[in-house]
């Protein structure tokens, strides 16, 4: 099961993150990390990886959200966030973590788990690209977790799942072509501008649920 | 149900894992710090504790394990270490701890979970103080988890905890004194010196899981 999933850390600061992301990855059996512009290997990075430094100086750089997940036939955002409004909603058809195991225990192909920055998390922008929004749930008073723990606690999850090898499902990059076709049609029949967006998100979550 | 839980960090070395643990405890919804012989406050263990260094500033201080945990009805002993013979079985009745919930919930008074050392954990001997051994399942391959790592996985299962009031038990304290007396008594009627320690640890075990 363990090469069917990808930690994913997007715009991480901290080298010590990195490494306790890695040291947790080999806890619970996952090796596949991705990088999207990662901060350069330290000493702090590698005091904290500890034993998983391997998985740390095998993980793969990319310089963009997209190009991290590209392979991955489904990708799960999380996020610490709760939504506040009905439009929120819309963007966060979220699932908290422990559900996650069931959900793609059918799955077959590459899941991509990506993790946002320390500060920040993941933009509007990267989560509208996901097909799952999952969350730890939280204390409302401090909902805001260090990114270890975070993936600590989502691979804890992970580690019970058993991951039948049952549909094919398509890649991000099949469906991120056909969205960018549909996209051209909406702008070709002028469809209104302040619209195309909100459509385009209905339609990335129908289609990333199917 | 925050006021019933107690974490108790054995001996921690680095400042960032009490400043890590609190920020947890914090995100879960749990304030009651107890540390047995911590390093001294410095930079990164405000850095790692963030909004939640009012838990570090509030942490309880003790010198020994017995006194950390003296007034709670059930203490709970974490380790990352499997029992490897039948021998070891005995001293480690244990659970998962996804289980934890569930053994607690009727529970009335306060539980300590304990967790021990960076390097070594918790001692054989104060393992075998405490009531209940819990463990999270982890890769065989690198089974040692980072300490903030094991009390975030601890206090995400404990936050589904729902804790009715409805046993009052024993304190440590009481069971202590009790222990004590069955240990003299022992003595008194010549019980063979090598079988103490066994019968004693027997013992523990049942009036814990009582």
């Amino acid at each position: 099961m363990s090469d069917r999933l990808r930690i994913v850390l997007v715009e991480p600061k901290k080298g010590g993150n990195v490494g306790a992301v890695a040291r947790v990855m080999m806890n619970f059996g996952f090796y596949e990390l991705a990088l999207v512009n990662p901060p350069p290997k330290d000493d702090e990075m590698k005091m904290f990886a500890m034993h998983a430094w391997d998985i740390v100086e095998k993980a793969s750089i990319y310089e963009s959200f997209k190009d991290a997940v590209m392979e991955c036939v489904v990708v799960v955002g999380t996020t610490g966030i709760l939504p506040t409004s009905e439009k929120e909603h819309l963007r966060h058809p979220m699932y908290t973590i422990d559900q996650l195991p069931y959900i793609l225990h059918d799955v077959d192909g590459k899941i991509g788990i990506v993790f946002g920055r320390e500060d920040n998390g993941l933009t509007a922008n990267e989560l509208g690209m996901c097909d799952i929004i999952a969350t730890i749930p939280t204390s409302p008073e401090y909902p805001s977790m260090n990114l270890s723990h975070a993936v600590a606690i989502t691979l804890y999850e992970m580690a019970g799942w058993g991951g039948g090898l049952r549909r094919t499902l398509s890649t991000f990059k099949d469906r991120n072509l056909f969205f960018e076709k549909v996209h051209e049609m909406l702008l070709d029949i002028d469809y209104p501008s302040h619209k195309i967006e909100k459509t385009m998100l209905v339609l990335r979550r129908v289609i990333g649920r199917a």
